[in-house]
């Protein structure tokens, strides 16, 4: 344990609680290091713009904090338990490099404000990469849907067989998922893409602070204006986040479970690459698909990051340290939330479609609702042709093909009016 | 339990099966059933359009739905176990009054879209009421700041005092919050602004449905395009309503803590108007700020919606009955949250002060931040300004006052500098 | 509203805020009514034994307490918004009938220890039903796991085809859940088997409240000592009695998903009797497990319930009227949740397997394993022995049968040694 | 990552893939590897039983097992990413030490029995350490209920002040809290002490294991019996265990949110020792309680833990790869609960309290409960001398004090008979 830059003297320090203390801060920081180390070059150079810092002090503090990124980054600076927490880190470089410049450093900010500014840019970029990876699935599977728009897909509802679908209606819905997930990562990231610092402790400081700098240098749309929604906003933006996250890991979880099914021996429609499957320690005839099984597990880590950030969420304004929890929280859900949707792209490419499996998998029964809406648009009233159909359910397929039954789904978005031009202009109109 | 209209003949019916399935849906489908009514008119001049219905039958049909709203309105027509829900009781009702012409509503529709297009209109609903009541909060806590920008209060962090503050920077703290939760609501509103009426139980159907003309009817801003996907987004946009709600009632849960305790004796900082307070059955004495802890407790009513449906979608795409069980959750979790929201504005507006005790807390600690940023100011580094503060914290109040600490924090967005103005306009811009 | 009992005078009433303090509490008094009139007749009693009502007194009350159990439960006497809550209707019943006799009711008690006894009532017959049904369940399951337990069923890992398996060690499997289930619940029922009444608004009172007799005439096991845990076990025992209940619903989430993929067509085990079906609004064909999805969703408003109660307890000791909303989640959870258990046993009962279908799905990789132990056992090393038969997959079924697979899985509790005896007693041994 | 054991050949692996599969796995085997180890062991012995291995195989094995439990504990031996998981590292260990000796330890099992035997070793060992601290803290408390009976502390309900109550009466409250909560660790101790081991994939094997031996040489009350039922279990028994320490969390997270109160300028009932608090970056003159911030955020991570094993169990029956994810869950869960929890005893033995400030806080309107109940002694109805006591309320205190009415409260469990004799009895009651 370092000694503290602000620990009161004369007071007795016990091991187990600073441990507790401690916990695993100073290891989590290091998730956004380089972006507390950007946010202090930018507090640097606004408090030169106010007269605290002289040119030359800025210009030695800039060129420190870029050898202790350089450093960092290469694997030279290890921020360990050394330090109290990656900010106190930084502080305690510039002083050690720089002397009384580096005493400059924390003028007019504060801890708290502090890791306020450098989970927003980490929020940020995660918001974003969550949105590209979202766009990368939606033209994979809008590429497919387009691909594979006549290729035969038994359509089920309550895991029962119900009518006719195609494979490119499958893609074309998990594309149109997709679009949402990502739009609503861009419209998280514009939500969240404030400025929070320069609001201190949450109360503000006695110095004109440069705020308008900070924000333009650092890439803000706008600031956080007040210092006591700053504190109020800690975990309720990382709550935000994890919830646009968590809507795209939810159609992961179901999209999982689809090729889940697909692969069982039973449905048989899919098969997956070799790579995407494991063997077994016991069973030497075992391919299993763990990836797929991961995958699907992975919004429980969502959900669990998001419940761990909300029960701490009752609490008065003004910061409390058990807000510090939310740190790992994000760091956990975003970090296998992201592993998660980072495979998706390759798997939806290679995976194969079984289709005679598929054809196999169409009764007769599948038939009966097109037959029903045909003697509807015959004038039959349409509860009627369903009492009608209901009682020939075994002969509804005297006649038919799968193929027939796509090219007649003609309501707009289905088989056969997929819509996809529409999606992809969609997809093309989100911001980048 | 009614005649089901799409009863199988011959099956068994066992009375507790059928409460089981029943559970309270029909009592719940009177939330949404006038949203039913008004999609089921759309779907009726959609069907005119493509010729299943003639323009009499349509006009019987507009007639009779115009009829049955009446009459549910007027509380003359139940919603009650007679019927499966409230789509069947529409069919019903057609069926009764118009004969062959009753019994074609239902062509090319399931009741999977009719609940989906029902669903978004309510939620449509219930996030506009959200974002108006956010911008209501946020209105009055803006006019408050500005009243109370010089009045002292206290500032806590980890609830203990920390710098002098004021009732204005307070107010324009909760301001900000509901801005952002009005944003957050109007964003979700958006995201969910799509018609997924046409899509029938998740495949489409045979016929060239006029989705664009239902679309534009029900006042949607796009198609919800994909069959599979209205299916897969059943229980996904309603997390996301209730996530945008849960925003704004996690605001409240924070807020209602600080009343709570500005209420206490102890802090003695705030006058509840007496009718926010309730007595006890066994102490005289007591006057309990219940209002003020059931608006605390309501985000749990949201978060509990939230699981609730959470919970659910584990599933394979298609339509499963376990989906239905997210009709409830939504209804407790808006039902609960805009209650509590309602009651805010009047709350806010009538919160009254108590200047003496608020400003008897300030201790002359709380001004060695001000001494020591001071001090930084005047050149010595801060650290070496912060260690000298912390030497003589008891004399940091020497010459100073409330007034004048509030005077001098000059940060922007602090005390001196409130930013009410760019609040302002922030909550003029958001579309109505 | 009732004109309240402790209303203070001249307080101005707000019809908003006092439809938004009694909620739906009335109406959700009317689960534990018949509870807190017992808990009210054992406190009178107990006033008596200390002097503070005579005998007449005590007689007249123990008559209109029958009574109004009596209306109550002939629906004659109907607890609603004229009453405050059930506590109050109480008093207002007593003081209505007796005048001054009535007056004395809330001698020495609180609303706060009435809603503590009862729901402590109320969870110790919930969580006995909740034994009960998985008694029931346990014990049909080992029925049917001797009856088959030489019927052949495929077993799978990651939803693919693994070893043979027996409809006996499902079933066996099944059993052990629901006993553990039952035994969970009557631990729990044991660890809240505690009276509370006597402890008043959780600080007693200057009476010396004879707490040995309601205990003893209510039929608890021990007294709640202290007034303060009284309080701080609000919610703490509703959890331990949710999560109990959840344990048992987690296993028919699981049972359900079993019984889900059984009965698809691509599966096709097994044949669910037509009254746990129903029909689609537009799909003649259909006959979907309804039933079993609505058990497979049961769990999700369980952890409703546990989350909307888990949420409240952030709070420092002593009554908060935040705690109020832990009642409607318990009757939500468990309303949801016994109603499912209690179809279990008949489903159970009446489930058909389909041998043909199960045989079928049984391929000659699955005695892999079998190949390799039984080459383990010949002394060749079993990770060899693993090898060797992991490049002969397809020959390992040559001159083997489900039959014989069976009959050598002689590992205790395996499907030729179910151990059913053993999970019998267990069952036997679990206390009323 | 290690040449797998029972990688199938000729399969490419994709590293993103493999890391994806990994994930932090070997890393968090590290927690139970010694326990796994040990089973290893008793399997090993039970092989011998029924002649797998030879005498001297098992001696080799067992001194082996033993060596490699010595480097680890000495951190010569590192479990890391050169191994699939714990489980590939004691086979590869062995097979390297012992060749064909080695690749005979996995005959007849499975690692999903190894991981669920280690893991219920584990929870065993966590929850009994969790009792265990749970009687710790009702120690010191009946001690110092005992101590401070008569030291007066002012009682609130919903924050306001209520009635004058005793640092005993809290005490006592807190004694009788965790009792309950180390009764519940236990119970759920004894609840999953039951051995999986034997059960292998989850429908056991074709050897006659010695099921008996490896339960008793593993210190097991039972067996588990049925093998479907063990991979069940997989999760329910972690959330169960999870549940059981939530308990003593949430009580925690309460009595954190007492101390952190009192500990505030405002209520300044509480000193609490330096050790347990910090400075502030920026403002000279705070310490701030952030240990017992922290120990009220901890319920968080046990929420957290819970949630994220619960979203996993939508499952059919056998083992899924998605269970894995709840090792990690376990560990972060008690990991922070039991850490928590072991600075508990000493923060209560230290913590003083304010006597004078806690007298002062005891105002007049205090005593009117204990008057109305005098008044309902003496045989005014007590509604009636409610009533008269509401209206003089501000002459409530004349002739009283703090320690004459905490003599007059008797009611058993009161401040005047606090019951220590009956909670020290049911402390002591408590298995071991």
């Amino acid at each position: 344990m370092s000694d503290l830059l602000w620990q009161k003297p004369g007071v007795a320090v016990d091991a187990q609680i600073q441990a507790f203390l401690a916990g695993d801060d100073v290891v989590l920081d290091r998730e956004f290091f380089l972006h507390d180390i950007a946010a202090s070059r930018a507090h640097a150079q606004g408090l030169r713009r106010i007269g605290i810092l002289s040119e030359d002090e800025l210009g030695a503090m800039e060129r420190e904090l870029s050898a202790l990124a350089g450093e960092f980054s290469a694997g030279r600076f290890v921020l360990d338990a050394r330090y109290e927490d990656g900010h106190s880190a930084i502080e305690a470089w510039l002083v050690e490099k720089l002397g009384n410049a580096g005493k400059k450093i924390h003028t007019g900010r504060s801890r708290n404000d502090q890791v306020l500014v450098a989970t927003r840019m980490w929020l940020k970029e995660k918001l974003g990469r969550t949105a590209a990876l979202a766009r990368e699935i939606a033209t994979i599977a809008l590429d497919r849907a387009r691909a594979e728009a006549e290729l035969p897909l038994p359509g089920y509802t309550h895991l029962q067989r119900a009518v006719v679908s195609s494979a490119g209606l499958w893609w074309a819905g998990w594309a149109e998922a997709f679009i949402d997930d990502a739009r609503r990562a861009l419209d998280t990231r514009a939500l969240l893409d404030a400025n929070p610092l320069g609001t201190a402790a949450g109360y503000g400081v006695n110095l004109p602070l440069d705020r308008a700098h900070t924000t333009a240098a650092l890439g803000f749309a706008r600031q956080q204006v007040n210092p006591v929604y700053a504190q109020l906003s800690r975990g309720k933006f990382e709550l935000a986040a994890l919830e646009a996250l968590g809507s795209a890991t939810l159609d992961l979880r179901r999209l999982a479970w689809d090729v889940s099914l697909f692969t069982s021996a039973e449905f048989g429609f899919v098969d997956l690459p070799a790579q995407y499957t494991t063997g077994s320690s016991i069973m030497p005839n075992k391919r299993n698909p763990d990836v797929i099984e991961l995958m699907r597990a992975t919004h429980a880590s969502v959900a669990a990051a998001r419940t761990e950030i909300e029960q701490l969420l009752s609490l008065p304004s003004g910061y409390h340290r058990d807000l510090q929890a939310s740190k790992g929280a994000i760091f956990h859900g975003f970090g296998r939330g992201l592993a998660a949707l980072e495979l998706l792209p390759a798997l939806l490419a290679n995976l194969e479609w079984r289709p005679r499996r598929m054809r196999e998998a169409i009764d007769a029964g599948m038939y009966a609702t097109d037959v029903a809406v045909e003697q509807s648009a015959a004038g039959v009233p349409f509860r009627d042709a369903y009492r009608a159909a209901a009682e020939a359910v075994a002969q509804a397929g005297e006649g038919r093909t799968p193929e027939g039954s796509l090219q007649a789904r003609v309501s707009p978005g289905a088989c056969a009016d997929l819509g996809l031009e529409e999606l992809r202009e969609r997809l093309a109109a989100l911001p980048v």
